[in-house]
Order: C-alpha cells, then structure tokens, then sequence
C-alpha cells in the first residue's frame, strides 16, 4: 500500500482501528498522531493526510488533496469471465498497471457457475481494484462491465483505435507495440479459448488476432505482459 | 497443469496417489487404466504418458518422449532478492514466460531476513518453477543463483548483447522492444529501490536506465511486463 486510498465518504470521518489501514498506518507507516503519510480519494486528488488522534477504537485524520491523477490510459480489456481466483489478480494488476475499463463477458467455453460467487455479490472485486490502484500511487479505479456476451462487450468499445484479441492457436503474429493505436481494445479468451463463432465475430468487427508467442500462459500473467506491450508504444 | 513433469528419476517408478501429481491425473484429466496424457521430463523431452495401472497407493505409467523443447530466450534476470512470497511469484512467471536464467543477490536495500525463508532451504523454490514450465507446456527450467552482491550477479552474465536496469527513478527512456538485443539482462531492484552505489556500478558495467512509466508496480508485475517487452522484440 504506497498510497492509503479513501472514499470520498470516509474523508472528515474517524477510521475504525479494526479497518486495514488504521494498522497499515499506525503499524507499517509508524504514524503516531501529528504523522503524516501520502493519502488519496478514489477517483480524486492524490495529497497527504495527517493523523489527529488515536482512541476510542478510532483512528482520526484530516486529508488535503493537492493533485489530480492523470488520466489513465486508453486501453479496455475484454476479459472471459474467468475464475474467482484468476479474476482477482486481473482486478489487481490491471489497476496497478492503469487500464480505463475491464468489460468480463461470459464466453462460450466459459464457466457459467463464475458469475455467482461472492467476489461479483460482497462487492469484493472492488478491493482489489483499491489495493491494485494504491500500488501504483494512483487513485483513479478502472470502470468494471459485466456483458452477457462478447457481443454485447464489443458493442460497449471505443469506435476509433485498435481491436488486438489475443489468441494462442489461429494468431499468424504476435502483439507488438507498433501493432497498437490508442485508444485500444485487447482481448482475452476463456482457459478453454476462444468458440469459431467468437473468432468470427471479433474479426467481423475489426478484431486482428495476435500471441505472445507459443507459450501458454495463464489469464492474468498474459492481461500484464499484454497490457506492458501496448504501453511500450510510445 | 497442462503438463505433467517428472524428474528423469521418477520415470518408470510408480507415483503414490498421494502426489498432486496422482490427484491431477485421476481427478482433472479423469484418466484412468489406459488413459493418456501430456507429460515431460524436467529438462528433457515433452511427450506422451499413459497410465498402466492404479492400485496399493500408486499410479503406475509409462511414458514416451517425442520431442525436445525448444531453446530458453537468452534473457537473464538479476533481482534483488525479494520477501518470500514476491519470489515465489517471480519463479513461477518467470518459468512460465521464459527465460535462460535468474540471479538473485543481496542489495544494499534489501532485507538480508529473506535468505533464510525455507523457500531456499527446503527446496520448495523448485516447485515454483516446475509448476510455471508446466502451465507454458515446456520442460526447461530456468537456472537460478544466488549471488552475494550485484557485482557477483553482473560477473555472472554473458558478455555481450544488451544490459538493462528496470528504474523508476532515474531512468529517463521507457523500456521499449527496440532498446532490447538477445542475450538480454534485465535488472530489478528492491522495494526501497536501487542504491546510489549499485547505480554507479549498473552504469560502469554498460547497464543503461529504463523504466515501465511512472507507476509503481510490484516487483513481479514488472518482471512479467519487462521479459514481455523484451519478447515482444521480433
């Protein structure tokens, strides 16, 4: 946690001792009251806090934001709704690296049962993207889409830019940064891979195809190197 | 698992069940007497496995190599040595991507406390690295040293070819599939980051600066996002 990240509805509030970063500050950072420590609000400016108190099961702080983040990137993952344990760490890196949106959609060859656990209803998933974006130093969140269908993620795309779906079996090239024009669309396949009516449709809408190469890599492992590929552009 | 590994030693013996191994085969794959399934020796051929019988708490199999894994790219790693759980990490997606070698030395910031995490004395760090060979469908692990400092680590690489240290900090060039010539070495700092005397020496050994944008990233995704860039190259 390189920047403790607050919702806006927390800022001038007092944080629970028993919450993760009263202890990531008072623990990790070793802030006592007057300490100060770099701070952010999701989706708003970055800046310092400063710890007021400490009592009564409370952590008391004040924020003062003193920049924006930057815009993040435009790129858009299209993700096959993967595993709980595999869409974490997407939700993770994928914040860390910045990306504007991920859209998961369930594919063909896809699990359907994915779509019910806890992660999607607790509202789990969004404490990945948390802890992803603190990493990085950036309080900006990508949005999250869930599609019905790869159709209905495509639909939800940039008209302009690059389509790029990464695909390890029909790809005759690989991802390279020259292959990339901003805003981008890259997409990812179920474990599985992608059903011919799923190849079909992304070529029908303007999707080229391209591997890293004749490895085969895990979801997440491929979203990063993906993702790095197509920062490497500029 | 997409691959089973074996060591050389273990062909021709029979599993115990109780090998993850065994689990993996009976439960996954759902193979039973007769059936076949993608195996490999570590460090030597890829080829097909068949089950010869289940019984007395062991699987027995044959197997039968049919082909050699193609050569590792010649990209070494140099990573100070990281906490326990960002080196496991680091093994398995480094394995999994990849690469000739991984060299791993005691920086100047870094915490001398991780050398004697059991991942290094019980042998558990191999593991990590036959599961990420296993998952990219390769039998070749990559080599792993440990060196005593980043002037040991450097004396290890090969001679030519090009030197590149990851920083977020000085670094003024983004590193990009261009600035990449095969043998690469690529070299990641500790958390706190690269001392001003490891800096020096990096320069004074034809290591140039290069950094991933101005994000901090965890020392794993930096290595997946690097090695991909360096691939990304042809």
């Amino acid at each position: 946690m390189n920047l403790v990240l607050f919702e806006a509805s927390e800022i001038g509030q007092p944080l629970p001792l028993a919450d993760p970063r009263a202890n990531h500050i008072l623990r990790v950072l070793r802030r006592g009251e007057g300490g100060v420590f770099d701070a952010g609000v999701v989706d708003g400016p970055r800046g310092k806090a400063t710890v007021v108190s400490v009592g009564g099961g409370h952590l008391a702080f004040t924020f003062e934001g003193t920049a924006e983040p930057p815009p993040a990137d435009a790129i858009d993952l299209v993700v096959a709704l993967p595993r709980p344990q595999t869409a974490r760490k997407i939700l993770n890196e994928a914040a860390s690296l910045g990306v504007a949106r991920i859209r998961f959609f369930r594919s063909e060859k896809g699990e359907p049962g994915y779509a019910s656990s806890t992660l999607w209803s607790s509202g789990e998933w969004r404490r990945h993207l948390v802890e992803g974006a603190a990493q990085a130093f950036d309080t900006r969140l990508p949005g999250v889409a869930h599609d019905a269908s790869l159709e209905e993620s495509i639909a939800g795309l940039p008209d302009s830019g690059s389509r790029i779906a990464l695909d390890n079996y029909e790809a005759a090239r690989r991802l390279v940064p020259e292959g990339v024009t901003l805003p981008v669309a890259l997409a990812f396949g179920p474990e599985r891979g992608w059903s011919a009516r799923e190849r079909e449709l992304l070529r029908s809408r303007g999707f080229s195809l391209a591997h890293l190469g004749s490895r085969v890599l895990r979801t997440e492992t491929a979203v990063v190197a993906a993702v790095a590929i197509a920062k490497a552009r500029s």
